[in-house]
């Protein structure tokens, strides 16, 4: 697609799941000014089609990259390390008040899997927590806290 | 449900239209520690057996309270009026760092119509806005934006 603006920073899906929820992040990045980089294996067929059935007719809006797994996704970024934000319920270091910089990647786990340990081994500093009180959620909906998360990062380097 | 711990805010849905949204949005809420306050009428039915089919089998642990219309609900929970904070797009006060205070009520429209002529008439100071800055999305998703506003208020209430 052709770039309205300029985007303000990455939501980053690794090997996302539910077709829905993907779909839900991409109607999130377009009303913020994100890019959406998905990561594969996907749990889902990514075609403009597929989506279309799910309802998503804002679709052909999303900017959006595609990398076939993570290595890809780090030559093909260059992300430096403190570009890099991953989100986990077990990390104590809160998500709120961060400084989040220009262009960094909101990175989010596999629905069900969560991120893949590679990613905790290798990047345990830059791991970040979404709190919940509750031991009767074991997770919150993965669109809902990406646009949550996404929504906090835009706060702090916006307003 | 017996109460875990007091209750930090209420998420009211006034005339919600899709099962899953109000689904997800009860997630969110037993994750927080928050209380779903639904205003009829709904699109859908709120049966457990209706929303376990949506495969919600943490319903039962979110706590909840359901009104007939907008009058009961003020009659029977008795808001101050800087308890109540509406969103909308349509609203240049920005939902971020604002002081929200504990039981406040966070208050979301129906999925397409959004909240009716008369909350506009009779609150005009008590509408928030959630930025976007794309033309391409009328909206966000209903359980989307909810989730990222109450992750807001519990932000400025305990971080």
């Amino acid at each position: 697609m052709t770039k309205e603006q300029d985007t303000l920073f990455n939501i980053v899906l690794y090997a996302p799941d539910i077709p829905g929820n993907t779909g839900s992040i991409g109607r999130t990045c377009i009303a913020i000014g994100a890019r959406l980089v998905l990561i594969k294996p996907y749990g889902f067929e990514l075609t403009e089609k597929a989506v279309r059935r799910a309802g998503l007719d804002y679709w052909k809006h999303v900017e959006i990259a595609e990398y076939e797994n993570w290595e890809d996704f780090i030559k093909g970024e260059s992300p430096a390390n403190d570009e890099l934000y991953f989100y986990t319920k077990t990390s104590d270091q809160v998500y709120f008040n961060q400084e989040y910089k220009k262009n960094c990647y909101l990175i989010f786990g596999a629905e069900t899997r969560g991120l893949p340990q590679h990613i905790f081994e290798t990047y345990p500093e830059r791991l970040y927590g979404v709190p919940m009180f509750s031991e009767h959620v074991r997770s919150l909906n993965l669109s809902n806290v990406a646009t949550a998360v996404a929504y906090e990062a835009l706060r702090t380097l916006k307003y």
